[in-house]
């Protein structure tokens, strides 16, 4: 039976405590979850324990929720103990396919059928995660980004056989965690942030490889440029602020021809005029019909803000040895 | 002759006055620079005075150098009047090789021959640009990021006929003007930021055209997750933070296999030891022996402020609607 509340989610179990494992584990203790670690590895108790003491004092800076305590945190190390009670089992497993399948049919029999199977996978689909469950329909992905306790975003994947409620039980736990959860319209390989990481990704091994730049300057040419826009705008946002008065729909005519440019590794789509439609009414509806003045200033005024915050925390960062 | 210090640069003469030009402005303006900006454009002079004063309030509040006024700027529509006397001159016409080439060569012709030329082409390399001038040894790309008065980057580019000592009295002046010269070691199509920039940029395009996300939720994927990095660490610093003790190493052996997944529309690089060894090494140099302790409290530090500024700026970003 699938529950339709969030607050019925009091118990969290994390199954894999390696740093993402550790990362869940902190974010959900600081909003004032029960909270039970599992891991098979030797060691793994201390570690975790000793990994969420040491993240604790910072949390405590940002702000924790009434009741959350590092005395929530208890360390099961037979999984059928681990599950049997929780509401929400989060999994953290290595990256292979078959071996987050195996796990989570096991959780999928040990749990209670009410409870929210959720895999922590940057790749692999819900579909394929939840074939070998006798209960696929609370079987979810949730995704989340390194450091999970500070970084908001987790993509939200339901797989073919997965309960649409489910999805948005998960979603009102997220949200109650304080995370920014983005539900995922459809499932693909990678999601949609990782695959955007990946082509940055792949591009700079390829300048890195051709000997253009460094890791440093690489880095450095992301730091001090596009990285502080895109601290607050995405790639659509940033270059509707870039195109004057017509914003994106002035972008897409100057980039029309040079998307077809062999500047970068990659394939372009072909910039149909549907395409163009739905990038420049989506940039629209984004901006919610603000004036480009007012979204400048406020674009501006984060700017500044941020540069004193990167000079502060970065003053090391090479740049050719120079800076 | 060209000279040897920065010092030596006084007069700067702006040569077309778009978004990119008048960022130009607005930036040298700040830092205590006489600036004649020029424009055949009708409405060009009103236009730019605008756009400068608009700006001006937010310059002051970031800080001023001494000396800097708006009286330092000058509207000449002649060219010939508007380069006869500078040191520098910046040249921002559209982004087409013929016309940039002909703007630069008359430039050329009307300056001293001891004024550096600098064009702001995001795409066009240095060897073609200075194909037409009789003086190709002072002509450079610099390439800076919208709003040029706010964003640090500049990227630096000599073409094969450039002097070297010239890239270095560039890279000078943009320090003085305190902006993060970057100077690319071989010229390229689009330079460095802007080959990552499209990379991302064709991805997400693919990813709307599927109909995955709207553009709001692929802006959404970036805000709330990898751009909050990217605003502190470029994307090597922050797989070596993501990969636990071991660092990019570790990230390595995991992505080995990972980058050959056909989970973006990009063409992979083959991960060879010596791309392997060019990274790893890369990161290790640029943290320059820290711990990862030290490096991720830093990094987490940032993060909190960041996500604090972000909740100040940005409470309107639309996430399915939710958010």
């Amino acid at each position: 039976m699938i529950q339709s509340s969030a607050d019925t989610i009091k118990k969290i179990t994390v199954v894999g405590t390696g740093v993402i494992g550790q990362g869940w584990i902190a974010r959900f203790l600081s909003q004032g979850y029960q909270v039970t670690a599992n891991d098979p590895a030797p060691g793994a108790e201390e570690k975790v324990f000793t990994a969420i003491k040491n993240i604790w004092p910072m949390l405590k800076e940002k702000g924790l929720t009434e009741g959350a305590s590092l005395d929530n945190l208890t360390f099961e190390k037979d999984l059928a103990k681990a599950v049997a009670d929780a509401d929400f089992i989060q999994e953290n497993a290595p990256e292979r396919e078959d071996v987050k399948r195996k796990l989570l049919a096991e959780i999928d029999e040990l749990s209670k059928p009410e409870a929210i199977i959720s895999s922590s996978t940057s790749g692999i689909m819900p579909s394929v995660l939840q074939k070998d469950c006798a209960h696929p329909e609370r079987v979810i992905v949730a995704h989340p980004f390194n450091p999970v306790y500070l970084i908001p975003l987790v993509e939200v994947v339901g797989g073919e056989k997965t309960d649409a409620a489910v999805v948005e039980r998960a979603r009102d736990l997220f949200e109650a965690a304080r995370m920014k959860p983005l539900i995922v319209r459809h499932e693909i390989d990678g999601h949609i942030g990782d695959r955007l990481m990946e082509a940055i990704w792949r591009e700079a091994l390829h300048i890195v490889n051709d000997g253009i730049a460094t890791t440093g300057e690489v880095d450095a040419s992301i730091v001090y440029g596009p990285g502080l826009r895109w601290a607050l705008m995405g790639p659509f946002l940033t270059l509707h602020l870039a195109g004057g008065e017509r914003g994106m729909r002035h972008m897409l005519e100057q980039f029309g021809p040079a998307l077809k440019l062999p500047w970068t590794k990659l394939v372009a789509p072909e910039l149909t005029e549907e395409l163009s439609d739905k990038v420049i009414s989506g940039c629209e509806e984004q901006t919610e019909g603000q004036d480009m003045a007012t979204l400048e200033k406020r674009r501006d005024e984060f700017l500044i803000k941020l540069t004193d915050l990167l000079e502060e925390y970065w003053p090391a960062a090479n740049l050719n040895g120079r800076l």
